[in-house]
C-alpha cells in the first residue's frame, strides 16, 4: 500500500542527474520584429541594410562642398548660392552625392533669399554621419541565443530585418492531481479544495518564456493518472505533475513514472521541497512536484527553470543577495539543506530579518517573504544577531520602504498595511506578532521600527508613543455555543473548547489574573495550551466549530457574525523610536496613521474609539 | 525659422516638474485572478474564504478522537475499529467532525482488514490543519498599489476570491515623427528611414505595464502633428512625440505643444538626452523626446517610466549597481550631466569596464551596453584605474560570462560572439578595437581577457598565442573606381578617396611602410586622416561610394561585391594569460575556437586559412 521511503539526494546533484538525463532540440521559428521582444534567437542575426543606408546629415546646417570653402576667413567669407553651391539639410536627412560636408547652422550667416556666407573651412565630411555608422550591412548585430530585449528590437528594425528566427517555446504539460481538486472558476463543494498551483505554475512558467499547458485536475486513480502523464509526454516538451509525489498511498506519481519510463531519482535532501520525482519519460523530462505551496514554488525554482534555460541554452538567472542581522536565532534541520522565508528590513540604516512563521502549507508566508536564507546541510544553527546572507525575493528598492512592525496583533493593523501604498507609494508593512517583553527587547535592538502595545505606561526616554486606537475586547463564542460567555469563570463551563494566545501574551495574563480575582486559582478553562496567534485564525476555527470561545477583539466577531459580550477596553498604542520617528519610516507611518483610508478601514471594521488615532499620547 | 536655445534644467528637478504639474485618477476594473498576473491592485484585497476552509489531516494516517487514546502504551495498546474509532485519511482530506486528531500512518500497527491498533496517546488537534491556517476568511491578503506576482494568484484562489479589482492600464500614444520616416513592414525607399524608436518604446512600455498606442508616422507639417497630438491626447493617457523635440527648423514639438496647452520646460541638462520637450495638455503630460536612439531611450526611462509607476502608485524600480575599474579616462561634458554606455566584464576576480564608442545616434552602443556610467555635472573627468559605481544593464550573471577581447579587428571575430553561447551557455564576447600596444598594456593591466594581434612574433612568458586564422588582405575598391588598384603606390592616384584604419593600427603602418618603400616618403593617399574603426564601416562607405579605396581582409569586399586584390596574407592570433586561459574564461575561449559553427562562419566568410585554427602557436 505504501512506497519506499524517499531518498536524499543533494539538490546540486539532482539538478545535474536531470539535466544530463535530457537533451532538447528546439525547432526554430520566424517571428515578426514587432512581436519578437523576450523570444530567443536561433542563429546570430546578421544586419540586411546599413544604418545610416547612406551619408547623411549630422546636423541642422547647409549641405556644402568642402573645397569651396578653402580659405574661407573672416575677411574672406565665401558667398554660396542655394541650390548651386548649397541646399539647406537637417539632421537625418539623405546627403546628396554632390555635396561632402556640413556646416552648422549656427556658422551660416544668411546674406539674402538665396545666398549665404561661411567665414571659416570646413573639412570633408564634417558633420556627416557615414552610411553603417550606426550598424553596417553584413556585421553581426545579435548572437545566437540572445533574449531579445527593446533596444535589440529597434537595431534589428534599423538594421533592415523584419523578420528573426526565434527559438520555439517550450510546451509545459501541468497536470495537477488530488480528486478533491477544483480549478478555478467551477464551484466548491465541502471537502473540496480550490486546486491553485497550476495557476501559479502557468503564470511562472509565462515568465520564464515557456508555453504552459494547463490539462486539467487528474482525479486520484492510478491508471488515470498514467494515461493523463502519457498523454501529456506525447504533447508537451516536459511535464509537471503536482502533488502525489511523496511516499503516501495515494502518491502514484512514482509508481507510474517507473511503469512508463525512468525515474532517476525520488527525494531530495531540502526542506521544504523534499519529495520531488525526477523521471524520464520518451526522452522528454517529467517532474513530480510536492503539492505544499511552499514546496511546489521552490522545486519550481530548483528544477523546472533551469530546464527550461537548457531548452533556450540560456545561463543561470542573477541571484540577487543582501547581507542582514537576524533577529533572533533560526534552526536548520539535520540531514538536510533548509529554505527559510524571511521578513526583511531596512532599519536604523541596517538590514534586519526574522524567519517568517509557518510550515510548507503557508501561501501566505510566501507572499510575505522579502528574501530566503538557505541554511546548508552542515549548519545546525544561525544565531540572533548573525550576519547572514540572504536571497532577495523582492526587490531591494521596496525592502527599504518596508515598516516592519513587531507587537500585540489586532486586525486593524492589517489595514496600516493594506493602503499604505495608495498615500505613500511604493511603501508597505509587515507584523511580526510577539508578546511586549519580546518586542521591546526587538525595538531596543533595532530589529523593527515599531512596536505594537495595548497597555498605556510611562514611554522611556527616545520613544514616542501614537495612539492607534481604543479596541473593544470581548468573549467570543461560535454557533457551537447556546449560552454566550460573558465573564473569565465562564470559560471553565464544562465542555467549552477554548483558544488561548500564546505565552505572554498580554490577553492571556488578563484572563489568568480574572479567573485569580473569582478564586478560581489553578483552574484554567479547557484548551488553555491551544494556540493561534492571530485573532483572524482562531475566530475562523470558531466559525468551522472546531473550538468553542475564545478572547478578541469586536472586529473578527463581527467579521464571522460570532457572538460577542463585552470585556474591556483597550489602547492599541505604538511606541517608535525618535531616531526612527524623525525620519522618513516615521513620517511615513505618521502619514498612514492620518490617512482617511486608514481611519474608514477603522470604521468598517467596528470596535475601534478612534479620538485619539494618531495622536502623540 | 528657428526655436529659441534649450533650457538646461537638471533632471531631478525636470521630472519633479513633470510628476507634480499632472494628477491620475485611474479607474479600477475587474480581471479574472488566472489573468491578473502583472496588474497592480485598486484595492486591499481581502480573504473570502479560509485556506484550509475546514479542519483538515496535515499528514497521511488515521483521524481518531484523542480522548479514545488517553493510556495508550506498549503495554497497553489501544484497539480501534475502521469507520466506527477511526477512518483512513490523507494528508488534505476533511477532518470529519467525529474526530479531532490524526495519527500518523507509521504509528498505526494493522491488526486486521477492520481493525488497527495505537500503542502510544495523541493530543488533540494533533497533526490537523486547523481553518485559517494558511489564510483566515476577512485576513487582508494583498495590500493595495501591489502589483500581482504568480504566488500572489495562488494566494488569491486559496482564499476564494476568483476575480480581483486592479487599476486600468494606462494608454500611452506613441507619435513617431518626420516624413521619411517608414513604419515596419512598409517598403522602404532611397532617402527614407525605418522608423524603429517607436517599436522600441512599445516593448518599453508593455514591459512597465502600460498599454501602447502605436498612432503612426507624422510627416513634418506643424498643422497636421498638431491636429494628431490632439487626438492622441484624447484617446491616451499620456502621449508622446518622438523626435522633433529640439530646436532646429523642423522641430515643431514645443512649438506646437505651447500652442495645445502648458510647456514645463523644453531641455535638460543632461548628455545624451538634452532636447526633450515636456508638456501638460489637457490636463494629460505630453513628451517630445530626442530623435536620436540612445537619447530617446534614456529620456524615456528618466521621465515616461516615471509617469507609469505615478499612475499606479508604485515606487521606483530597483536599480542593480557594480563597482568597476576603469580601463581609461573618461571624460564628462561641462554643464551637463553624461551618461556613457560602458562595456563591463569579469577578469581575473574583478570588474572592468570600458566606455563604449559612438554618438547618441550609436544604437548597437545601446545594445551592446553592459552598463551605464553616470558623470555629474560637477564632475569633469574620471581617470584610468579609478573605481566607478556603474549602473547595469545587464545582469551581473552576464557580465561574469562575458569575454572582453582588445586588439585588431576582423569580421571574423563577430563570429566567436555570434554563436558562443551556443556551445557555452550564457556566454558572450565583446571587442574592444585598439593598436597593439595599447592592447598589450590593457591586457597586462588585466582590462580584458585577451589580445588579438596580426604580427606572430615571441610570446613572452606567462601569455600562450593561439591560432585563429591567417587572413588574406587586400586592396579593396568600389564601383566608383574603374580600375583596381593593385599596390600601395596606387593608391596615390589622384582623385581617389581613401579610407584609413586609425593611427597606431598595423594596416596603416604597413602601408606607410609599403609606400617608403617605393621611394613615396612623405606622399599620402588622399584620405589618410579619414578613418573607420571597423572594416565593416568603410566597406559601407566604399559601397555606398562616399569613398573609393580601402585595405581589408577578403571576408568585407566579398560581403559587398567589392574589387579585392591580393596585398598580403597575415596571421590573426589570440594572446591569452595563462592566469586566464587555465580557469573557465579559457576553457571557454578554447571551446568556441574548436567548435564546429566557428569553423562553418569562417569558411563562410572566406579568405581565412584554418588549418592551425585553435592550436597553440
Amino acid at each position: 500500500m505504501r512506497n519506499t521511503r524517499l531518498d536524499s539526494i543533494p539538490r546540486d546533484e539532482a539538478l545535474h542527474q536531470l539535466l544530463t538525463a535530457v537533451d532538447f532540440h528546439p525547432e526554430k521559428e520566424e517571428v515578426s520584429v514587432s512581436n519578437a521582444c523576450g523570444r530567443v534567437t536561433s542563429h546570430p542575426v546578421i544586419a540586411e541594410r546599413s544604418m545610416p543606408p547612406h551619408a547623411s546629415a549630422a546636423m541642422d546646417g547647409i549641405a556644402v562642398q568642402a573645397e569651396m570653402l578653402q580659405g574661407a576667413s573672416l575677411e574672406k567669407p565665401v558667398l554660396l548660392r542655394e541650390g548651386r553651391d548649397f541646399i539647406y539639410i537637417n539632421t537625418g536627412d539623405l546627403l546628396p552625392s554632390a555635396f561632402d560636408s556640413v556646416v552648422m547652422i549656427e556658422k551660416v550667416k544668411v546674406v539674402d533669399k538665396d545666398r549665404v556666407q561661411v567665414d571659416e573651412p570646413v573639412n570633408p565630411w564634417k558633420h556627416v554621419r557615414q552610411p553603417g555608422e550606426d550598424v553596417a550591412e553584413g556585421e553581426v548585430i545579435l548572437s545566437a541565443r540572445h533574449t531579445i530585449r527593446p533596444v535589440d528590437q529597434g537595431v534589428l528594425l534599423a538594421a533592415g530585418v523584419e523578420q528573426v528566427s526565434v527559438l520555439r517555446r517550450p510546451r509545459v504539460g501541468i497536470l495537477p492531481t488530488g480528486s478533491e481538486m477544483v480549478p478555478p472558476g467551477l464551484p466548491l463543494e465541502r471537502g473540496q479544495l480550490r486546486e491553485f498551483n497550476g495557476t501559479v505554475f502557468k503564470s511562472l512558467l509565462e515568465e520564464c518564456g515557456a508555453e504552459p499547458d494547463y490539462r486539467g485536475v487528474v482525479p486520484d486513480r492510478k491508471e488515470i493518472l498514467s494515461q493523463e502523464i502519457s498523454r501529456a509526454v506525447d504533447m508537451c516538451d516536459m511535464v509537471v505533475v503536482n502533488a502525489g509525489s511523496s511516499a503516501g498511498s495515494r502518491d502514484f506519481t512514482p509508481k507510474v513514472l517507473q511503469d512508463l519510463g525512468d525515474v532517476l531519482l525520488h527525494g531530495v535532501a531540502t526542506r521544504p521541497g523534499k519529495p520531488v520525482v525526477i523521471a524520464v519519460v520518451k526522452g522528454k523530462p517529467v517532474l513530480g512536484l510536492p503539492g505544499y505551496p511552499v514546496s511546489a514554488y521552490l522545486s519550481f525554482d530548483w528544477f523546472v527553470r533551469p530546464l527550461i534555460q537548457k531548452w533556450y541554452g540560456l545561463g543561470r538567472d542573477s541571484v540577487h543577495v543582501v547581507s542582514a542581522r537576524l533577529n533572533q536565532d533560526v534552526q536548520g534541520k539535520m540531514g538536510a539543506e533548509d529554505f527559510i522565508r524571511m521578513q526583511t528590513a531596512y532599519v536604523n540604516g541596517e538590514y534586519v530579518a526574522s524567519p517568517l512563521p509557518g510550515g510548507a502549507g503557508v501561501t501566505m508566508s510566501v507572499v510575505r517573504a522579502a528574501s530566503w536564507l538557505r541554511i546548508p546541510q552542515d549548519v545546525q544553527r544561525y544565531h540572533a544577531g548573525e550576519r547572514v546572507t540572504l536571497e532577495l525575493v523582492k526587490p531591494l528598492e521596496a525592502i527599504r520602504k518596508t515598516l516592519l512592525l513587531a507587537g500585540c496583533d489586532d486586525p486593524l493593523l492589517d489595514w496600516l498595511g493594506a493602503e499604505a501604498s495608495t498615500c505613500c507609494p511604493g511603501w508597505s508593512i509587515q507584523r511580526e506578532v510577539m508578546e511586549e517583553e519580546e518586542g521591546w527587547k526587538r525595538l531596543r535592538n533595532g530589529g523593527c521600527h515599531a512596536l505594537v502595545v495595548y497597555r498605556r505606561a510611562g514611554t522611556p526616554d527616545g520613544f514616542v508613543r501614537i495612539c492607534i486606537a481604543e479596541r473593544d475586547m470581548g468573549w467570543i463564542t461560535g454557533s457551537t455555543v447556546s449560552k454566550p460567555v460573558t465573564c473569565a469563570a465562564d470559560l471553565l463551563r464544562p465542555g467549552l473548547r477554548f483558544i488561548n494566545l500564546p505565552p505572554g501574551s498580554g490577553i492571556r495574563e488578563r484572563i489568568k489574573r480574572m479567573l485569580e480575582a473569582k478564586q478560581n486559582v489553578g483552574s484554567v478553562p479547557n484548551g488553555w495550551e491551544r494556540v493561534e496567534t492571530s485573532h483572524w485564525k482562531a475566530a475562523a476555527s470558531l466559525s468551522e466549530g472546531t473550538a468553542d470561545v475564545m478572547v478578541g477583539p469586536y472586529s473578527v466577531a463581527k467579521h464571522y457574525g460570532l457572538i460577542w459580550r463585552p470585556a474591556w477596553v483597550e489602547p492599541l498604542d505604538l511606541i517608535v523610536p525618535v531616531t526612527v520617528w524623525e525620519e522618513t519610516a516615521g513620517n511615513t507611518l505618521k502619514k498612514i496613521l492620518l490617512s482617511q483610508a486608514f481611519r474608514s478601514a477603522a470604521q468598517r471594521l467596528g470596535g475601534y474609539n478612534l479620538s485619539q488615532m494618531g495622536q502623540l499620547v
